[in-house]
């Protein structure tokens, strides 16, 4: 476990192959997949989530998350965590059968945003959450329990913290070692983030904190500064600054991999990531992609040429 | 003056008219400057920076700056500051010629920076500008004086802190009311910010200091909080994210106005800006210009409706 109090490195964990692949209409094949694994693995990350155990219907990008996982854990035995993302016994039972020690779920502290995202009210969808916490760390498996819409909702407005702290308690009795914020509509600023971190932090302080921000009002870097300041060590992103929420539309874009550890590095702080490497590979997705993508240390590494 | 201790309103500094269309091919005639000038003092800006003086055959976007000022001084009396770009005595006879009250300059601290930009020794740059300052503060301008590269250069990497110290102490013996500390290429963190401007208001706590920061490593709103935090209280921004650093490729982008305008209502710190009017004036120059600008809230906006 990373250890909160340490300075001097921080763990990104890549979230490229989940949440920033299962927006894109474009299907990528396992080959691809795997390509990009063995690029980010080599280029550094430590963590990486490679797909969820969702309805495949709804997100066809995630129909071959077994498979993947079943060929990386042969080839990933020394290399980064793996991660996948289940949201009920269903995706913890496809979990289980492929051998990953490690999953992300996930529920929103926004009643509203619960209802439209996944059906169910927040209560009812937290507590739903405790259950599976507990399923899968029974059956062995070290857990994530991220928590949507904590810096606000598009559709509420402001979050009590009182109900962060709430759910925050609850992931901790059934068992889950992190706890991630998720800035889902991209609505946080800096002082919220210091705030509810520090507010977390003294509440639970054997809870591991880790932080998912958007970018897109452009805030993504300034709050995950803020949050390191505030004591956090883990920190989710993507290669290029690709995905984004799918419920809200304009939510798109994750803080991208390359300008987190530029910025880590620049403080001096350690991420192990290999930024030459790390651009290549965001050439490589741009390329699949046919687009470029919103990032910004691939061109400026061009430009020092 | 901005009150440096005043934690509820910042002053942005439009700098699109100058710093924004200097880089553009496109010739923007005085009429579209016009138009955007009303719809940035419309939107709610306190100071524009609208042209420079400067050689016109090397930058021929600022030709018509006495004539956009003579135009301006008559129907923005009670508007925004004007504030328009000098780098010589040339520049200040030109600047008097139009009757403008308050004028922005600039030398580098980066002696290799300041050869290839300006062509002189940054020695010899400072003694130069501290000779035109005087100059224009004894003509009755108000003048604000900036510093390139303060928080380093992609030629010589690290600045001197002494250098910046330096340069502060002339530029206010010499009568300058305001230190713009600029980020030239984009190279500072949150940390920088805060360490050298905690030094600078130590060392001359009268000296009004500004910012100017690059966004191109998307540090841009990082760096600007930074600044907020340690007492700055006024920035430099353009509309849509516009302009950069001419000399060194890959260095583009300031931040964008409505992205600050944002952030600080986010804070709850006031800068009198109407976020629909502004954004619907990055809207008006991504139509003349026939490109989207890097801004984002524009994007956020019109998700929301």
């Amino acid at each position: 476990m990373t250890d909160q109090t340490n300075d001097d490195f921080v763990l990104l964990e890549d979230e490229t192959l989940r949440d920033g692949l299962q927006l894109e209409s474009r299907i990528f094949p396992l080959e691809e997949k795997l390509d990009l694994f063995r690029q980010l693995a080599g280029a550094g990350l430590a963590r990486i989530q490679v797909g969820s155990f969702v309805n495949p219907k709804r997100v066809p990008q995630m129909a071959d998350s077994e498979e993947l996982i079943r060929a990386l854990r042969h080839e990933a035995e020394n290399g980064p965590l793996l991660s996948a993302l289940i949201l009920n016994d269903k995706g913890l039972e496809r979990a289980l059968s492929c051998g990953i020690g490690h999953v992300s779920m996930s529920v929103s502290v926004s009643n509203s945003h619960s209802l439209k995202n996944a059906g169910k009210p927040a209560a009812e969808a937290l507590s739903g959450m405790a259950g599976l916490i507990r399923q899968a760390t029974e059956a062995g498996l070290s857990v994530r329990a991220g928590l949507q819409c904590t810096f606000g909702c598009v559709y509420e407005g402001a979050i009590a913290e009182a109900a962060v702290l709430n759910a925050a308690d609850v992931f901790a009795s059934a068992g889950a070692g992190e706890i991630n914020l998720a800035d889902t509509t991209g609505m946080a600023n800096p002082l919220d983030i210091e705030r509810l971190v520090r507010k977390v932090r003294k509440h639970l302080p054997a809870l591991q904190i880790s932080l998912h921000l958007h970018d897109n009002r452009g805030l993504g870097l300034a709050n995950m500064f803020a949050g390191y300041q505030a004591g956090v060590r883990i920190f989710d992103v993507c290669t290029g600054g690709l995905g984004g929420c799918p419920f809200v539309r304009g939510a798109a874009g994750n803080v991208p991999t390359e300008d987190a550890a530029q910025m880590f590095s620049s403080l001096g702080v350690k991420t192990g990531i290999d930024l030459r490497k790390i651009c290549a590979t965001v050439g490589s997705l741009e390329g699949l992609l046919g687009r470029k993508l919103p990032g910004r240390m691939k061109t400026v590494l061009a430009a020092e040429k």
